[in-house]
């Protein structure tokens, strides 16, 4: 029997209370491990293309060839955005918003122009087509370049760095893109999607769901920090500044960013999935500085770690390779967490899918912890 | 100690699970009761002004005269939308979206314009001062009108109906909507309150934490259906039609919308009030018959529930008299959950407040019923 572990009764964070059951995914904090539909992490993410996984994630099952190829082309037929999108983007560029900001905005337009239909897949294609058009436009518009249109020869994942850049990328840098989508693409109930279930659950539309974890996404507690952790590694600059550099910030009690999570206890295993990515990325590249740099920082990091804050066993975490990935596709850091929910919004449509397939609504109860029987006098003339 | 009640150690809807504390509302359903910040619903709703309610609920405290006249001109002041917003309106407009949906889009780009501010009450007014406009200005547009602009000497409520109409209301339908509005500002952790916590507990902004509330007050099952409630009392056109009407759809074993609550297992407190609201209301226009009609439907309902459903005990619900209420109005039945929006964005706000203050994500499990230790083989050629 599940039960809440706080003493008053109150569970605030719901922590240890199984809230959903789930084929989508199983993050183990205790062994270090995630199983993604059945895969383990390091099975897949290096081995898929995105499309692939999103199918695997929405219908269950592996997408022979031809299925593979339909998914592909529905999806890359549906990438342009409706204009009352584009114009909102515009007016929030003006104001030079953070990207999550307008991606969440502009989200809520994302089914303009659609005819309206009660099928599940024909309803999720769209959204999950057309976030990263929504996050490319608006990053051009921010740095006074037109949107590049999206191209429907491409992936998913070389069409959105595509509209990035304007320039077709390289073979190396899609699959280290789709290696880092497929790796964070669904990971048990996190707050993103535990919001996303808990809206569809009173059977609204998958866009308010959507719209409703991006919004979730966006904020600094949900685990999304990869900016910090490379801007560490940045400012120490040269392998001998590490040690000196790291030591005098622990002695100073600072957190060290890229390090320790809430639900693995061991080496987060998306973590070693993005370093060998990221290894063969900058590899291809031919410039392996700021990798081995980053290697260097990350072993020095875990071995002062062990000793300041011995028996916490703190590892690297999924934002700090997630950055060194991220910056060798010329990312900037405000790009980070828009790219992680064009990859969760697969999973988050896939939860709400289960959900929908539950049917019944998420309402837990809330104490009353104030006043009773108070009277309502005349207002206080003062 | 809370428990989940299921057996298989999974709390799907999270019944009975204890998710926060709060000082905002208690709803007691076996009692029949709702306590509103203090206060015993009949005891505030028809007394006090929106803003009153509004002010309580963020700050805890009722606002003396100044602190009132204060807060009501900030508000009054903040009521026009930005731009890009309406211009989001248009382009919800041309295919005839549901207000609701309309609202969730606009709702997202309501903070353009604004100074940036990490004070939360400077970013609640605007939100709260501006869901009217947003709605009042989609149905203008959505039937061919001019929206009408904010009139910043009118009250919250009476603005609303201003916007709405072109007319400036009187004094008994102003007071007829605010006690509506003072009746359902807030209710305990419903689904779209929950999901304003679980999205504001990562430390994003409230819009976001807005926008995914009024997604999930969108869901059918969030238990806002005023409209069929009515649709009925129409239906049955005259009081001796109730009889044979009603006991038609129940030997048919049809559901009668109005009737029954998830929390309540007796009469709903804010039914009674909201009817003595209608009453008044009525009486003032000088046209009783609707109301007349509406509780003898209910009186026969409610006998007739008694008799084919024996020991259910199924009351009038909020529903009934919202519809009643809010016809009263003028409103549009695609009005009322709009303005229902209205009403507990306040609450949804206070409790973001509440979730802030506790500092805590919220961060369920899920258990994983998938497979494990499959292999990524080559694509199947089919």
């Amino acid at each position: 029997m599940t039960q809440s572990q706080s003493l008053n009764g109150v569970a605030p964070g719901l922590d240890n209370v199984v809230a959903a059951e789930t084929r989508l995914s199983r993050p183990d904090g205790q062994k270090g491990e995630l199983i993604i539909a059945g895969y383990a992490v390091e099975e897949l993410a290096g081995r898929a293309t995105f499309e692939e996984v999103v199918y695997l994630l929405w219908q269950g099952v592996r997408p022979t060839s031809t299925q593979l190829n339909t998914f592909r082309a529905e999806l890359a037929a549906l990438r342009n955005v409706p204009a009352a999108a584009l114009d909102l983007l515009a007016a929030a560029a003006r104001e030079e918003r953070l990207t999550m900001d307008a991606l969440r905005m502009a989200a809520g337009a994302v089914d303009l122009g659609l005819p309206a239909t009660n099928e599940p897949l024909a309803t999720a294609r769209p959204i999950l087509a057309r976030l990263p058009t929504l996050v490319a436009a608006y990053w051009r518009m921010k740095q006074g370049q037109e949107p590049v249109a999206p191209n429907p020869a491409l992936s998913h994942a070389a069409n959105y760095l595509y509209m990035l850049t304007g320039a077709e990328p390289d073979a190396a840098q899609v699959r280290g893109l789709e290696t880092y989508l497929n790796t964070v693409v669904d990971h048990g109930l996190n707050a993103s999607t535990f919001a996303a279930r808990v809206i569809i659950a009173t059977e609204t539309d998958l866009v308010s769901a959507v719209v409703g974890a991006i919004g979730a996404l966006k904020g600094p507690r949900h685990g999304g920090a990869p900016g910090p952790a490379l801007d560490m590694v940045f400012d120490i600059g040269e392998a001998e500044r590490a040690e000196p550099y790291l030591r005098a910030k622990l002695e100073r009690k600072e957190l060290l960013m890229g390090f320790g999570h809430r639900v693995y206890k061991v080496r987060d295993p998306r973590a070693e999935v993005l370093a060998q990515a990221a290894e063969k990325m900058y590899r291809a590249s031919g410039d392996m500085a700021l990798y081995e740099l980053a290697k260097h920082v990350e072993k020095t990091a875990v071995a002062l770690l062990a000793e300041y804050k011995p028996g916490r066993n703190l590892q690297t975490n999924v934002e700090f390779y997630t950055a060194l990935l991220l910056h060798g596709l010329e990312l900037d850091t405000e790009l980070f967490t828009p790219t992680f929910a064009i990859s969760r919004a697969a999973g988050w449509i896939a939860h709400c899918f289960e959900q929908q397939a539950a049917g019944r609504i998420i309402r837990p109860e809330s104490k009353y912890v104030g006043e009773v029987g108070l009277k309502w006098g005349e207002v206080a003339q003062v």
